[in-house]
């Protein structure tokens, strides 16, 4: 009797599937049943869609697989009842019944609503398009997660930006530049004949947080890309990511007319090069009619470009752009710009070089800026491009994968960091337009807006190289659909969805979050300190370098610290960049006494006995940082340490090692910038302080040749 | 009520494991319930041990999830009963009771029986050591994983080998070279701080088939493998790897005392040379106890040796072995050797240097001979060097990962392949002593015996690049524990394990596997024809490449195709390295007559007109051979599609597509081949034959610079 019943039960096993450890594959999609989610998710009963269209199948499917996970029971389409959550567009007349508020909402945006269709009690996900569909039924499933009532929905929302874009500098031999989460996922050499799943997974992730495009290729791009070898290749992943609402692009080399188009000149201005782009752009468009369009980086760090024929970045983009604009496709042009013959202050380059361009781009170009003018350091102020191109689209570049914030193995999460810049004010035109207020304004009706992540996702089976760097991917897709949101609230979402919405898990996780950047800044660069990492790979401290080819590349050209003090004169008496912002901001930056202490050493050279706000000197202020630093790491230690059983075991342990490397990191950090700057200050450690264990020579003996990332 | 009963069951789910979905990662270790092994493993109720040892641990663990999945229910460790499964050594006095013929069995060798104990019918797993406790275990569960009754046991069995190896080709970067299952498992970046997981699934997947070493880096080896900062990351992986069993072993840079020790020499006959790699072992040895040894690629393809000192392998191997010495670890030399000043036939070169060496080497030096004397090609007849230095251990060095047979995504099941070799008469010192059989003995008592294969892992989900590719990884590990075995036998146990024991499946997958690796000859080089590869990568054909830097990397070096005839005259008008061989074999192979005709343009240029058994001339038949490879694809193509719904969904979709690109492929290496020779041979294509439908140029034109594993 027992061997029979094992029998039948097992037959019904035979296709089941495995017990499968968390290993972070299913990032914020987990789905898992909790008492929490369970008692809300319980209302919802089935599924109902009068629609047959590729993306609504999704949102259905994606229902169905979130609310039987949630639920612990299996939910599908069915027909219309109590309870049943009811998706679509107003092309289903059930919907447009309701004459739900759509007007306004584009194709993206959606609205949710608790309603009553033919006496029933249902909860409906309606949209103008497909897409809003999918996008409103991804927050539907979110509500459910972290743990909210449906029961009287009414929800209206959209996406504040158009182009919302993950960058991935990856090569064509899958390296990826700053990647830390493995190769990269396009398996060029098995496509287009093999469609792995991870595709598919990969747009998912990215609807679900509205990310509406990718760019694949390097910006340090191989023209190798637009050759018929990777155009089907190509027309494959566009094809899979299509239902999900995600467009493709491709970073185009300036130079592929003579690369692989056997031109002898590049010159934007030659008609046969825009010949051999728009003949391109038609190939393209042939296969992927759906296109996004270019990023380029043109002239920047030895990328070719418009200036290498002496024209400028507008004649270049709009050579491009002409290319595009008759199948609808934007370029993305990269105000990343600095150049060696100018001995310039690098921050004041691409303000320099492109404040005077604007209102001389093309209608379908926009202008690709980094959220600072350096280079994704762990604090910048905000670009002072922001709102000083009235005339001229710009999208913001934030750089998701860690370059310069400690790898896959820090906990360093980027919300903080992204709202800090979002919600600065740039005083342009007035006081009180942030940066987020400048991206989602159309510089002209119809004019493009976006912004765009430098991805950190690789072939890693948790994506981005660690558990907590999802959230970073997680933030940027959120914050990319609203500017205005909220870093806190975001991660107080990611915490429930990804680990538990038990509140004795999401505070402590939220709080670890928002307090991990900081952390970051003060035991690698507080008080405004800047770039100074080790050479090439940028991992660990190298505030000595000073023997790289390009004085704006070394370390010392930044902190400029001597015997007297430390920090970089942008001031009038200096390289005057702080008067390339606002005159409030010229005002205010531009004064030792005014500017924010976090901001100091950015903006001003300054003595190391200058009393700060605590009452510290400088150089006992910045080791107390450098403490901080370290002290931070281990407080996010302890508050990991007390989560264990109420987090899976194989997260659990992973963090729980990622933090010890943290925290050895840290202390590394620590003891080698004050080694370094007690040495170059000449004095001697503040009271109390303890010393670096080893000496100066020491830390820069330390060589790391295999760290990842390093640009090739 | 539902909702209470609800919230009851959810609260037992909230650790409870996710569905996932079958990717591959689970290998040969599936441990599904079907009818037919929950049936065998019903009567397993338990398991029963008295010893704590890590490595019983591990044992014991492994059959509690064996069983448990393979039964479908919970079978945990318990008190013994009737179905018990009780193992250890005969350190347990249950075991020492059964006085089982452990004798002989070294401590890798295992018995299990069926038994009594006090009046309990119990299955017994017994070794002399732990690790044979763990082998025995893993036999126990492949006998029920097949479908195999455990009723009346009665196993005893030993590995025929000492050394069974794995050899990665892993660079500290993590770039693979001839890798095409993702980078390196080893993560140098976060180790040691992160214990990835998978190095234990590693281990495990290893010790199931009885691999009991591994070296982690590329014979091209870097010298930094060797530094401080290197040899505790490795300290910690040989730690996560000793309890299964495996030994961590070191691909040693010959010139290591230059590069990482500051000597200006690394002569052999160096006293401070010797000195350096003494310290090196010590320094090694006190991380690492059981640490294996090295292996050296020396005076090899640009590799340094002791021949850049003019010393021999023999002076360059002893003077490793004597800092090993000490500590019991083994040097393993590397004879794959050949020297471009050298004009010399690249098949007699190893065998000109190192059969004279015979009886030179130290007792902790074993020479490792490739299976043939080329490199891995998809057909060599053994290496000339087995059977001929009777007085020096050597072992077989055979490339798991297919280089030469289609990367990740053609199916070619390598176990025939080394069969074949292996079962090779080598008529020395008398006829019927196989390969195998000189592989087995010891050449005096005690010293070691072995064979290693190149690591086709990686970090792919499904660890080998493919799902059928896993069966590589499998057979060679079985044919390492008993290279008589059947590959036969080995590709139905994989197939029963990794798919399914239902024999509607494991007969059509058995069936592919075995018509594979004769396919792949096929459509690739057949009749003997061999190194006709694209340059580089070794990607797609390449028969008419003549432009490398040395004569014998060119293929029409290897084939000599022109009007009058094709093959490499390696008899004695030509380069007479079938001389090499044992005088029987000198006479069949020399003879064109007598000569297999698999082996036929390996040994001898014979006229395009030779008439062939089948009555065909060569040239028609060479067109068959190249027809016949790819009719077997799609062969293999209608037996697997007839598979759908009897395997699971997503790996029955990868290898479907896989089979669609190795179809393709074939096509490719068949239209270009007859188009090539055709043209060279100026004869026109049989009657019947489909013309390639491109012209050779096309053919030639084809450029895949981004071809994964090509050495950097």
């Amino acid at each position: 009797m027992v061997k029979w019943i094992g029998l039948v039960a097992l037959a019904g096993m035979l296709w089941s599937a495995p017990a499968c450890a968390e290993d972070g594959y299913d990032l914020w999609l987990r789905y898992r049943a909790s008492p929490a989610t369970a008692a809300q998710a319980a209302v919802a009963t089935g599924v109902v869609r009068d629609e047959r269209d590729p993306t609504i199948d999704l949102a259905a499917a994606e229902l169905a697989r979130g609310l039987s996970g949630l639920t612990g029971r299996s939910v599908g389409e069915s027909a219309i009842g109590d309870g049943s959550v009811v998706i679509g567009t107003p092309r289903s007349p059930r919907i447009a019944a309701l004459r739900l508020p759509l007007e306004g909402l584009g194709r993206e945006g959606y609205v949710l609503r608790s309603a009553t269709i033919d006496g029933r009690r249902v909860t409906v996900v309606a949209a103008n398009a497909p897409v809003g569909v999918l996008y409103g039924s991804f927050r539907l499933l979110r509500t459910l997660q972290t743990g909210s009532s449906i029961a009287a929905l009414n929800v209206r929302d959209r996406p504040k930006l158009d182009l919302r874009l993950l960058n991935h500098w990856d090569n064509p031999d899958r390296y990826v530049e700053r990647g830390y989460a493995g190769r990269s996922l396009w398996d060029w050499q098995k496509l287009p004949g093999f469609a792995d799943p991870r595709y598919t997974e990969y747009a998912r992730a990215n609807a679900s947080v509205g990310i509406n495009g990718t760019v694949l290729n390097n910006v340090n791009a191989s023209a190798d890309m637009l050759t018929p070898a990777f155009l089907p290749k190509i027309e494959t992943l566009a094809g899979i990511f299509r239902p999900w609402g995600i467009k493709v692009y491709l970073s185009a080399r300036f130079s592929a007319p003579i690369e692989v188009g056997g031109l002898k000149t590049a010159d934007p201005l030659d008609p046969q090069v825009a010949a051999w782009w728009k003949a391109k752009a038609d190939e393209i468009y042939a296969r992927i009619p759906d296109f996004g369009g270019f990023l380029v980086k043109a002239n920047s760090e030895g990328q070719p470009g418009p200036g290498d024929y002496h024209r400028s970045h507008a004649e270049g983009a709009n050579m491009l752009a002409a290319a595009l604009k008759p199948h609808g496709g934007v370029v993305m042009w990269r105000a990343f710009v600095y150049a060696s013959e100018k001995p310039e202050d690098r921050v004041r380059q691409a303000y320099s070089e492109f404040a005077p361009l604007d209102g001389k781009f093309a209608d379908n170009v926009i202008v690709q800026v980094k959220n600072g003018a350096i280079d994704f350091q762990p604090r910048e102020p905000f670009h002072q491009l922001f709102g000083a191109m009235p005339r001229t689209p710009l999208m913001m570049e934030v750089q998701i994968t860690k370059e310069y914030l400690g790898f896959a193995t820090h906990l360093a999460y980027l919300g903080t960091m992204w709202e800090e810049v979002l919600k600065s004010d740039t005083y342009r035109p007035r006081a009180g337009t942030t940066v987020a207020d400048t991206l989602e304004r159309p510089v002209r009706p119809g004019a493009p807006t976006g912004i765009a992540g430098v991805a950190n996702i690789g072939t890693d089976r948790n994506w981005s190289g660690s558990q907590f760097d999802q959230a970073n991917w997680y933030a940027f897709g959120r914050l990319a659909w609203d500017p205005q949101g909220s870093a806190g609230e975001i991660a107080r979402d990611w915490a429930a969805m990804t680990w538990s919405p038990d509140p004795a898990v999401v505070a402590p996780v939220t709080a670890m979050m928002l307090r991990s950047r900081e952390a970051v800044v003060d035991y690698m660069m507080p008080l405004g300190l800047n770039h100074l990492f080790a050479t090439g790979h940028h991992y660990g401290p190298g505030p000595w370098v000073n023997d790289l080819a390009r004085e704006d590349w070394n370390p010392t050209y930044f902190h400029k610290a001597d015997r007297s003090g430390i920090g970089f004169d942008r001031t009038r008496t200096g390289s005057d960049a702080v008067s390339q912002y606002a005159p409030a901001l010229t005002r205010t930056w531009g004064d030792p006494k005014r500017v924010p202490e976090k901001l100091l050493l950015w903006f001003h050279h300054v003595s190391w006995d200058r009393r700060m706000e605590s009452g510290r000197t400088l150089w006992e202020e910045l080791v107390a940082h450098y403490d901080h630093g370290v002290a931070e790491v281990a407080a996010m230690q302890e508050q990991w340490a007390a989560l264990e059983g109420k987090v899976d075991p194989q997260r659990f342990a992973e963090v729980t090692q990622f933090l010890a490397i943290q925290r050895g990191e840290a202390q590394w950090w620590r003891d080698a910038s004050i080694a370094y700057f007690a040495e170059v200050s000449g004095r001697p450690l503040p009271a109390g302080t303890v010393p670096p264990p080893q000496p100066l020579a020491y830390y820069k003996a330390i060589r790391t040749p295999y760290a990842p990332g390093n640009g090739k």
